[in-house]
């Protein structure tokens, strides 16, 4: 018997309980939160991340550590390490955690980048503002997501305001300045690595994001060859160069048939929520089996695939369920404002149909907004 | 919140738990063991299926009951259905749960059946054997599954051995004499009906089983759109007769064209669980979906599938997992003799593709026997 341990109880670990049932696994949950959600299917241990004798007992208590959540602080993954295996890597963590370090890797790698300087004060700033130029945004290096911890810069006028916002972390989490890049389409593409190396990753996917959480998904990403190659060519180099194992994503944007790597995410990802149905094993699946050492599956998709993510409340489940090829995802949370809830994956063999099925979809619910550029793109196929 | 009580604990309430998380519900499983294997993943009330305090405990925790096991005591299920809606209803129960009964529904309806006749004495089974001819089974009435309480007559000097075995049997749960028949395929239909009586079967699967147990299952069967449809239309009658709401399985044998029915499963059944992988939307879900009053999934097949059942000890899972289209299901459960610990799936899009990796599953997993019927069936089709 394999228990699992997981830190972060929230949707991606109760997506990897629920997919790693089958294996035979048994899994642990450690989180802060009493109504983790992931802990409806999982037993859960309630403790800070930092509490030193719940990670005692955390460790005891599993055969192999994995991350729900990357921010988990680095000397809790560490000290876990050194007790019990934890995939991915603390290193590759590190750097993931790390706006600059991930960049800066990237970059080593010979893989195209927005132009970025790091910020650790305001003379720093200016610099990189003249350096880079605007538009461009101030990010924290750390701790951000979700387009949390961001400031946008229109023009060097702005200088004063993004430091008023964001200053006092230059000397804690760390600045970023980056350039701001005009892209025509953002697009990630999620991957798995083996203990043994082997890299597989599902089909490039493009993803729409409002007030910067995704908002919806696409895969596979009507996208020429080339870049499917340039995307796979990147996360297999990012990937051997951290010695990853289980699943991660690369976010990227399109700019003139260029591939701009912009943030590593070093855990399943929302823009893969829909291998769940369309594909032959899921990102969810995938991740497991390549912590325990077991045979990659296969992850080539079935059909086509839309997932549309549910932000602050669901909206009601029926029209989802009614579809051919729909898929519903309640995480069990409670409503809050800018909160994932859930989501919705609508599949379907071919793209004109799938199209027709996210109009229906989104007329049914009144979010013809969410569903119509996912609509066009399948539509212009 | 939707909570779902499910009687039993088994393998059924298991994959009922993990496929219904999605849709947002919460379980409670009633079982009379500690270590049954869906409490690794659902809250468990431990007690017996009599025990009116659980009962009235467990009525007052969840929305609506449904069933892992038939078996349990009708009238434990009508005392709920007095409290909380309970789907398939006590009804339905009741009739499937009696093989004379069940036999009865079917012959009333139309549907070809074996010949078979009650027997509650020694004289009755004299004379029902004179009626019905050898070879043909003693079985209990009731509370036998999976081969159990059986006894096979080759010809009427077996009386008195059918009679020790089992004439005892004949006051508590009833016996019936049934006659053997000399079926080429034995096929299965899974269907399920909503609230409002609208009826969807996945498509009909071809099963082979090994000492009274399901060894394996091909769906979608090769058979000709007659077959389907002579299934489809014995599963409505039977459906709408009992007005069922959930999945249940009608077992069927072939014969010289003709589809007879042999019983009933008011519940997913093991011949349905292909349907994970193998078709849009799964039993599990579905029966969920029925049962809450939700619109139903669409029932398509993806390609074609194999389940391979697992009893008494898992063969090792990476042969299974490095095939493409390879799913495992372990259970949880310990390993012990007659015992139904997990089943693994292989989908393809081709029905040669699932034969070829039938064969080489079955090579390395040195169960050859198990693989071959599929195979062949999967060749000549």
């Amino acid at each position: 018997m394999t228990t699992v341990g997981i830190l972060g109880g929230g949707q991606l670990a109760r997506m990897l309980a629920l997919s790693g049932a089958p294996l035979g696994l048994r899994f642990l949950v450690l989180d802060s939160v009493a109504d983790a959600c992931a802990a409806q299917f999982a037993p859960l241990l309630q403790a800070d991340y930092r509490d030193q004798a719940a990670l005692a007992e955390f460790a005891a208590r599993v055969d192999v550590v994995t991350f729900d959540f990357e921010n988990v602080p680095a000397e809790s993954a560490g000290w876990l390490a050194e007790r019990v295996p934890v995939f991915p890597s603390p290193r590759a963590l590190a750097v993931a955690q790390d706006r600059m370090a991930e960049k800066t890797l990237f970059r080593d790698l010979g893989i195209p980048v927005p132009p970025f300087a790091a910020v650790d004060s305001r003379e720093t700033l200016d610099a990189a503002l003249a350096a880079i130029g605007t538009p461009c945004i101030l990010k924290t290096r750390r701790l951000g997501y979700d387009g949390k911890g961001q400031f946008r810069l229109r023009g060097p006028a702005d200088a004063d305001a993004a430091w008023a916002a964001l200053g006092a972390q230059a000397g804690t989490v760390g600045l970023i300045l980056e350039g701001f890049v005009a892209f025509q389409r953002e697009l990630s593409v999620v991957a798995v690595r083996s203990r043994e190396g082997e890299l597989r990753a599902w089909p490039l996917t493009e993803n729409w994001h409002v007030d910067g959480i995704l908002s919806a998904s696409l895969a596979p990403a009507s996208a020429e060859p080339g870049l499917q190659r340039q995307a796979l060519e990147a996360a297999g180099k990012v990937a051997a160069a951290l010695d990853y194992v289980g699943v991660f994503a690369l976010e990227l944007f399109l700019r003139d048939g260029v591939l701009l790597a912009n943030e590593m995410a070093p855990r399943v990802h929302n823009s893969g929520h829909w291998t769940i149905e369309g594909a032959e094993t899921s990102q969810f699946q995938n991740h497991l089996r390549a912590v325990l050492g077991l045979p990659l599956g296969e992850v080539r998709p079935l059909g086509h695939s839309c997932m549309l993510n549910w932000i602050g409340e669901l909206p009601p489940a029926a029209p989802v369920l009614a579809e051919p090829g729909g898929h519903w995802h309640d995480y069990g949370k409670s409503p809050r404002a800018g909160r994932k809830v859930g989501h919705a994956t609508l599949r379907a063999d071919d793209p004109q149909e799938l199209a027709a099925a996210l109009e229906r979809v989104g007329r049914a619910l009144g979010r013809q907004a969410q569903v119509a550029p996912v609509a066009a793109r399948l539509r212009g196929a």
